[in-house]
């Protein structure tokens, strides 16, 4: 049997992100009991049924009680509320953890709610994910062979760094560390900006009169953006708020090419066009490997 | 066995597009004989080798001689030249179809190259591709159940329309028929939009510092981008040119959505971003069937 690394723990928010990490601990045979909490009992009598929490209770501070470890696995825009919540009966010894998808506004939450950074508080984010939610699409093998980014504060402790990354790490992730700063531009680029062109591509021509036949044709390309915009609104909704300032610096960045691009068309200028294209598929070519 | 449709098929152009045609109707049993053509000789060489065809030509006019169907799957920046030389040499018992992605630009071509636009002539588009290219990635069932769409011209014979049409249901195809000014604009929204805008997203990684880092952390969105980005760059580079109205228009209309978004995402417009990204995934949840 697998060493535990958590006695207690208490997972906020049992959809599928942390009901996937619950699945995958008690895989992993590397944690003792688990703790679900929300607001929606119904739900949480689900993820019971489904083994894939012990137990759970609808009032945080109850929830959190003699846990060794915290996640936070709720939408970014309730992070202050649940913050605010669990700040009167934390620990030193209870480590704290997250899963959002931008870290700065996290961090600026924590410090809100805690009035400091507290040495316990190890903000992470898993890059993993399906288009559905909710706790009856979380599986255990979600997060195999995927990367969990860890943005350690200076307050951090070594101890709690380590306990979050073990216990990333027994899901079968594969853990990097980096700066807050960093990983909300990167994920700015990489994640944010993408889905907010297919969100928006989809919207233009949904607007469009022809929008039944326009759907109807949807060859390859557009079929590929309508999937990455049907993820959770709300979510979508929670990262724009999040994470704005990296995300229009790199909408904006994004424009002023495309707009180069559309002269290019424009004047008919076969070099230009055949530059960007083929510098586009060499980088693809040259780093993914799918 | 099934009815000859074809006695004598000119396909000039066997790649990807012309191969799979092949390939489909000699499955169907639907043509007699297949010639192909084409500048480089090694490659017909290898569609012969494959069977693909059964003979070919390096000599556009000696190839289409005595053919009752030609199909010219060249890119759409070859077309002006391969119907120059075929001009003089085709006769109304020539079928003559194509199979660019963009079709006012094929008409153009043909007014230029023969004076008027011969009855034999159906210009027609399969929705259909891989990312790969070539004869080697060719295969029957390319066109079942995706769509053809067919656009005839005023000119065009019913008896052409109909040839044009047994060939691609005789391939598993859907048939559509539209104009070719309509062609051109729902093309430009589903299929030349996405993808330029996945080569623009593409190009704007790749210039930055941490390009490296940002392949590497390609989530499901990013990686969904890099992929529709590396078809072939002479394609999409003619497709620009030869749509390059229609195109540049939708552009327009997303940059113009895109900026909307922008300034709601910069205020922290809640209610409009919620309503974007609820208004995509109804729409793709209402359209799309995958």
């Amino acid at each position: 049997m697998a060493q535990q690394i958590i006695q207690r723990l208490c997972i906020i928010g049992v959809g599928l992100i942390g009901g996937s990490l619950a699945r995958a601990l008690k895989k992993a045979g590397v944690v003792k009991e688990i703790v679900g909490c929300g607001r929606n009992r119904e739900q949480l009598e689900v993820a019971k049924t489904l083994n894939v929490i012990d137990a759970y209770d609808t009032d945080i501070q109850t929830a959190v009680k003699h846990c060794d470890m915290v996640v936070l696995a709720v939408p970014l825009g309730a992070m202050q509320s649940v913050m605010n919540q669990i700040a009167p009966v934390i620990t030193n010894d209870m480590i704290i953890t997250d899963v959002g998808s931008a870290k700065q506004s996290v961090v600026d939450s924590a410090m809100k709610s805690f009035g400091e950074l507290p040495v316990s508080f190890v903000p992470a984010h898993p890059i993993a994910g399906t288009e559905k939610s909710g706790v009856e699409a979380s599986f255990a093998e979600l997060y195999e062979n995927r990367r969990v980014i860890i943005t350690p504060l200076k307050t951090s402790s070594k101890a709690a760094i380590s306990k979050v990354t073990a216990m990333w790490k027994a899901c079968g992730a594969n853990i990097v560390e980096t700066s807050v700063e960093h990983h909300d531009e990167i994920l700015a680029a990489t994640s944010h900006l993408p889905h907010i062109l297919a969100y928006s591509l989809v919207d233009t021509l949904a607007k469009m009169d022809e929008r039944r036949e326009i759907f109807d044709f949807a060859a390859g390309g557009f079929r590929d953006f309508t999937r990455i915009a049907s993820s959770n609104p709300k979510m979508w909704h929670d990262i724009c708020l999040a994470n704005g300032d990296a995300l229009v610096k790199m909408i904006e960045q994004f424009s002023n090419d495309l707009q180069l691009l559309t002269k290019a068309i424009q004047s008919k200028d076969s070099e230009y066009l055949t530059q960007i294209f083929t510098r586009a598929k060499q980088a693809r070519d040259d780093f993914c490997n799918d």
